[in-house]
C-alpha cells in the first residue's frame, strides 16, 4: 500500500470507471468503489475486477476517496461524509473545492480530457489539476498525482473554472464544428476523413505558431467573394449559416478588416 | 524529365513557395516560376534557386503551368494564356476549373491543406483534389500528384467547393476557437499548452467514433447550471459570450434537449 493509504472511488460514469481501470493498470487496485446503481455496480465489477459497494460502510474506512460523480450530484455525497477522516477530492471542472468542506480534509482533482468508457486511454500525458486545503494533502495529492501523468499542475477553483471555460471551445466547440464539416461533406456523399491531414496540421501548427498566426482561409485574407459563396451554398442549412457569418465577422473584426457581412 | 514535362508555376504566395519547394524536395526542379513582383522574385530565386521570371515568354514554353494566385488573380493570369498549348491548373478550392476555359487543356490542383511559408510541411499526406477537362490530361494530372502525395482524389468543381466549405468549418472555425480560448487562458495567467492533450484526444475521438459521439461537455449532457456559470463568466467578452451561446444553443438542439438559454 503507497504512503496515501487505502484509495476509494465514488461513481460509475466515465471518470469513475476510467480512472479505476487506470490505477489498476499502474498496479493500484482501489479499495472499494461506490456504486448505487446495482446494474452499473454488477458491470463495472465483471470488467473491472474491483470490490464495488453500494453502501458508505466501507467508504468511511479508506484513506483517500475519490468522488467521481456528476456535478450535480457532489453536495449530496457530501452528506454522507461529515464524519469522514481521509482526504476526498472532487473531479469536477467548474464546482469549488468547498462543496466539500463539511469534510475536514478535502479539495479536488481534475483530470483535463475528454473521457469515454470506450476509448482506452492512459493518463500519463493528461494534465491532472489538483487542489487541497491544506499543504501537506496537497504535497499527498501531488504524489499520488504524479504516478498517473507527467503533468501536475496545483491550481486554484478560480483558475480550474478559466481552464474549463477554455476547454468547452477548445475541444466542445471544436467538435461541433467537425460535426458540421461533416454534415456537409455527408449531405455530399463524401467523408470526413479527407480532413484529418488538414485537421492535424492546422492543430499543430497553431499550439507552435499561436492560434492568430496559423489562422488562414478566406475570412483572414478578406476574400469577401468567397465569403458570399459559402453563405449562398449554406442556404438550406441555416443554422451552420448563422455560425459561418458570426464566426467569420469575428475573424474580420479580429483582424481589422472593414468590409462586414 | 518526367512524362508530364516541363513544370513552371505562377505566384509567390504560401501556396506557390511550398510547392516549388516540395518539388524540389522531390528532385523536379521546375523550370520557371513566374513572379510580378520584383522583390518576391528575389526572395524566392535566393531561397529556392529556381529560374524565377516576370514576362510570360518562358512560362508559355512550359508543359505543365500550375497558377498559385489568389483566387481573384486567376482570371487576369488567364487573359495572358490563350495560346498555350499545355495543361494549365488553377489551385484553388473555391473557383470554377472553366475560369480557364480560354485553354484548351484546363484542370484543378487543390491541395488541401493549411499552407503557410513558415511551416517545413510534406505533401506525402496532403489529399490532393484534381480535375481536368479531359480523361488524357486528368490521368497525366494523376500521375504528377502521386509522386507528390499518396492520397490523390479526382473531384469537380461543385465537390471541392464543398470541401472548401467543410473546411473552413474544420480548420479556420477550430482555430478561432483555439484563439478564444488561448485568449481566456492569457488573460488570466495561464498557457494555452495545457489545452494540447485535450485537443489531440478529442480530434483522434472524433475521427475514430465520428464528431457526434465524442462529444461531451455541459451542453452535451444538459448541465445548465454549468452553462449559466459560464455564460456569466463571459460577461466582460461580449462576442465569446455571443458565440458561446450560440454554439450550445446548436448542441442543445441537435441533442434535443428542451430548454434553451
Amino acid at each position: 500500500m503507497l504512503h496515501f493509504g487505502k484509495i476509494a472511488i465514488i461513481g460509475a460514469g466515465n471518470v469513475a470507471y476510467t480512472l479505476c481501470k487506470v490505477l489498476k493498470n499502474k498496479g493500484i487496485t482501489p479499495f472499494c468503489v461506490f456504486v448505487r446503481n446495482e446494474l452499473s455496480a454488477e458491470k463495472m465489477r465483471q470488467k473491472l475486477k474491483v470490490d464495488v459497494v453500494s453502501d458508505y460502510e466501507k467508504v468511511l474506512k479508506s484513506d483517500f476517496l475519490i468522488i467521481a460523480v456528476n456535478d450535480d450530484s457532489i453536495p449530496e455525497v457530501a452528506t454522507h461524509l461529515v464524519d469522514y477522516k481521509g482526504l476526498v477530492v472532487h473531479t469536477s471542472g467548474t464546482k469549488s473545492s468547498r462543496l466539500l468542506n463539511s469534510v475536514e480534509r478535502y479539495g479536488v482533482f481534475y483530470p483535463l480530457q475528454t473521457i469515454s468508457k470506450e476509448r482506452e486511454i492512459s493518463f500519463d500525458e493528461i494534465p491532472l489539476l489538483i487542489h487541497a486545503n491544506s499543504d501537506e494533502d496537497l504535497a499527498k495529492l501531488r504524489a499520488f498525482a504524479e504516478i498517473l501523468s507527467s503533468k501536475v499542475f496545483e491550481c486554484d477553483d478560480e483558475q480550474r473554472k478559466t481552464i474549463h471555460l477554455a476547454a468547452v471551445f477548445i475541444s466542445n466547440f471544436t467538435n461541433v464544428m467537425l460535426g458540421i464539416g461533416d454534415k456537409l461533406l455527408k449531405d455530399n456523399g463524401l467523408s470526413l476523413e479527407i480532413m484529418h491531414p488538414l485537421m492535424k496540421e492546422m492543430i499543430e501548427k497553431s499550439f507552435e505558431i499561436s492560434p492568430e498566426n496559423a489562422l488562414t482561409g478566406p475570412a483572414r485574407r478578406g476574400d469577401m467573394a468567397t465569403v458570399r459563396a459559402h453563405e449562398n451554398m449554406l442556404e438550406n442549412y441555416p443554422k451552420e449559416q448563422e455560425i459561418y457569418r458570426i464566426l467569420t465577422n469575428y475573424i474580420l473584426e479580429k483582424y481589422q478588416k472593414n468590409e462586414k457581412l
